[in-house]
Formats: structure tokens, sequence, C-alpha cells
């Protein structure tokens, strides 16, 4: 391989970083990839570092020693947070969006990759010091959120689902309620999706009661893992008592009103939780 | 705002390239992103468009006037697809992944999302050029190699369900007929989740008798909307006549016997038409 100039490396490192986060990449690798010293790769990585941290794209750890290398952990700023969240609650509160029964339309939110990966990135940023193993979500709409975290973070997903489908072999089922409308139903795992010792980061797109989200921590304990954290994109106002206390919203829609096609939408506990996370640290 | 180096502006650079593929960025975003002459820009673009080239990171291409500006084209070289699909026919040949009736545990692949936009960055270079509009998939398994395609083709994705959910408001639903089992099944698409007019794409994650994909077929039909392209994960060995004639598949699944747990996996027709079409260019 040709001997690559400074320039050339920076933007192949930064291409190669940004696909690789949260994964401990010796810097041989970097030396080898491009015929370079060590102490040469050691400086590019300080400009990036510097730039990811001065951008706010993400953190570059790097780990000492004979087993070191660098990491890139992504994150985002609150002011770009802050920004977002203003947009997309403004979205999200266009009357037409009001369907009968009280739903809302979101397709054309879940179905733009750019909105969902960046709401990635932001519980990827909320839950990087989670340990996170896996993702778990709910088919269908919680998919593409699950996917972005699960991208930024760089774990496997695991798809629950309401159907008994065959054709993955054998499958852990648990029945639950439906904290809206108090209806048994089914949701199942298979079997192999899941180790048993696995962090689990819950992600769905949406949480009333949480009668679904109760039942994803259920199928967690079945599988002898531990949730380390639920994210939801909207939760909806709920009068009685949640089935679940602990979770991270996005956003919180708490008033749809049918008749009048109104919609109010506020920020959900993220924005908040995160801002103390980060004085925290 | 400070004023950036080179070598800082060409990390940011790529990063922000990389985040927003097939869209025409005008030099000035740059230029004043960074303070930096537009005569700068350029030769921060040069370098990147280099590497990029170099490393088949992708193609930047530049379009020169008043309405100008950069479009990052992410790509794939036939090399590092080889080495890829190489080792993912010897992964699904792996004959604990055999289920009773001939079905195959995949659940694994699907849910690795790094595996998935892999395979999507190979899917948006072989589909680069088709104008597509907007990404059309099946729920449940299909769903996270559209949202890898559509990442990197930076355009939305739409969901057919086979449940007759509510809460997506008035849908357009229609019968089709499986190919494998024969039996009259529904498929439904939400009325605005696609528009008129409308390239669609379609990718799913396996294909048999091709029922499925002709259902979606008639589906944007019934849309007024035009399939550009289909393209599969996994094509299964089909005796009869296949009921879709236009498919780009990644692999091919040649023998599943469960008796003797034995599966054969070869590359699907995808490489040999990315390589015809890059030779055509």
């Amino acid at each position: 391989m040709k001997k690559f100039r400074r320039s050339g490396r920076l933007v192949d490192m930064t291409n190669y970083l940004i696909h690789n986060p949260h994964q401990l990449i010796p810097l041989t690798y970097f030396a080898d990839r491009y015929e370079s010293a060590k102490s040469s790769i050691s400086e590019d990585l300080t400009i990036i570092k510097e730039m990811f941290e001065d951008q706010e794209i993400g953190l570059l750890l790097t780990v000492a020693g004979a087993s070191g290398g660098v990491k890139y952990i992504p994150t985002a700023s609150n002011d770009e947070i802050v920004v977002f969240l203003e947009d997309l609650c403004q979205k999200l509160e266009d009357p037409n969006r009001v369907l009968p029964g009280g739903y809302l339309y979101m397709m054309d939110i879940i179905g733009n990759p750019k909105l969902m990966n960046e709401i990635g990135r932001y519980f990827a940023t909320m839950f990087a010091n989670k340990k996170v193993d896996v993702i778990m979500t709910m088919a269908t709409k919680g998919i593409p959120l699950a996917y972005a975290v699960a991208t930024y973070l760089n774990v496997p997903v695991c798809i629950v689902r309401h159907e008994h489908r065959i054709t993955e072999g054998s499958l852990v089922s648990i029945n639950y309620v439906s904290g809206s409308s108090k209806r048994i139903q089914t949701m199942s795992l298979a079997k192999r999706s899941l180790k048993e010792g696995s962090n689990v980061l819950i992600i769905d797109d949406f949480m009333k009661a949480g009668g679904t989200v109760r039942g994803m921590i259920n199928l967690v304990d079945e599988f002898q893992s531990n949730v380390v954290g639920t994210g939801v994109l909207v939760e909806a106002n709920h009068q009685e008592e949640r089935l679940v206390d602990q979770y991270i919203s996005m956003t919180k829609l708490s008033e749809v009103n049918t008749k009048d096609k109104l919609v109010k939408v506020e920020f959900g506990n993220f924005f908040e939780k995160l801002k103390q996370m980060k004085e925290n640290e």
C-alpha cells in the first residue's frame, strides 16, 4: 500500500472511526493501514480528537498500554439537541396528524432515517456508559429507532413480536396486559436472540400506560438478563399509574384533542436527564 | 466562530459528508461554517475526493455554477464486497441455522446493524443512479436492511404490513397469493406513506417464489408510482416459475437439507450485476 500524507490519513481515519464507534482500535491498526509511525498516528488522533470535541461530534478516548488504542464515543451537544427537539415537537403538533381514536400519524417521522439516526445518536449519548450489550425493541415501529441507537452504540438488536412465527426456532413467550386497552396480549422472542446475562437497553417508539415496555422488562427477566435503560420516542400523557417507573422519553404528548384537531407536544424527560448526567461527569 | 485549520476542516467535512450522502451541499455552506475562502474549501474537497476514491469510500461529485456544490455518493469496491459476501455465505451455511420446515435462522445477521449497514451500502452503490425517492419494505424482517439502504441513499422508508392497524389513518390494501404457500394474504400501506409518482426501491430480507415482492409491486401500482429496482438479502432456490423476473439478490440459498442439516449458500446475482454496471460506466 502506498504511503499516505497526514491530510489523507485524517479523512480516512475520520471515516473509519465514525463507522466503528464504541470499539477499541489499536494504534497499530492505523499504523499498518497507512505504513506510518505510531507517533504520526498519535498526532493525527490528537487533531481528530480536538475537532470531534470542538464540533461535539463525539469523544475520542485513548487507552494507553500494550492492549491500548483509541475509541470513538458518539455524542451530541445540548445546543444541537434543543434545536432538534423544538423542531420535532413542532412537527408532531401538526393538526393533520390526528387520527380517529386519538392516535397520531408518525410514519413520516419514523420513516425518515435521518431523523431516526439523529435521535439514535442522542439516545446513544445518554446510554453511552451503561455497558449496553443489546437493544431490545418491539415490532414494527420501534425497529427503526432501535437500529439507529444500536448503530451508534455498535451493539446488536433483538426484536420482540406479537405473532408466533415459527421461522426463528423455539420462542420464549409471555402474556401481558396492555395498560391502555387492558387486554391480554402475547409477546415472543426467539430463544437464541438474547444471551443470558446481557445488559439490555429497551427502545420503543411510543409509550402510554407502559404495558408493552413492562412486558419487555418481564421478558428480559425470563432470559436472566438485566434492563439497563428504557428509551421511548414519544410518551403519551397518562392519568393512571404507569406500569413502568424508569424510562427516558424524547418527547411528551401532553394533549390530543380529536374534535378540535389539537396536539400539544413538549420535551420529554430526556433533555433534563442528559443535562444532569453531563453535569455529574 | 473561530477559524479552522485545514486539518480540522478535513475531519469535520468528512464527518459532514458521510452523514449527508446524495445531497448537494453548496461550497458556501462550508465556507461559512469555517469562515474560509471558497478556494480553500475547494482544495479541501480535492483532498477528500482523492482519499474517498483511493479508499473506495465513495465518489465526490462537484457541480459547477451558482447553484453548484458537492455531493457525496457512497460506494463499495468489488474487492471489499467479495470478501464480505464470502464471509456472509459461510456464516449462512452454519448447519445450526436449519429450522424445522426448511427455514433458516437469520436473526443474528439481521439483528447486526453493522452487517446491515455494510449490505445497505452495497445496495446503495448498485442503485445510486436510479433516482430512488423512497424505499419500500415489508414488516418485520425487511426493515433493518431497508433503513440501511435508505440511510446511504438519503431517502425515506415506507413499511408495508400484513396487519390492518388503524393507527396510521386510511390504508390501501391488496390481496396477493403467497407463491410458496399458495394462500391468499393481505398487505397494507398507509395512504399518506407514499406520494404519487414516486420512484420506489423495494428491499426485503428473503424471497422464495416472489409472492411478497409481487404484492409490493402491485401496491406501488396502486399508488401510481414506479418500481425502479428490487433488492433482497437472500434468494431461495425455487423450482417453479418466479412471480418476479427482475430482482437483485445478495446471496442465494441453493440447498437446505433439514434431515442432514446441510445448507448451501452462494453469491446471488448482485455481484455480477454490479461488475457489469461498473464496466458500463
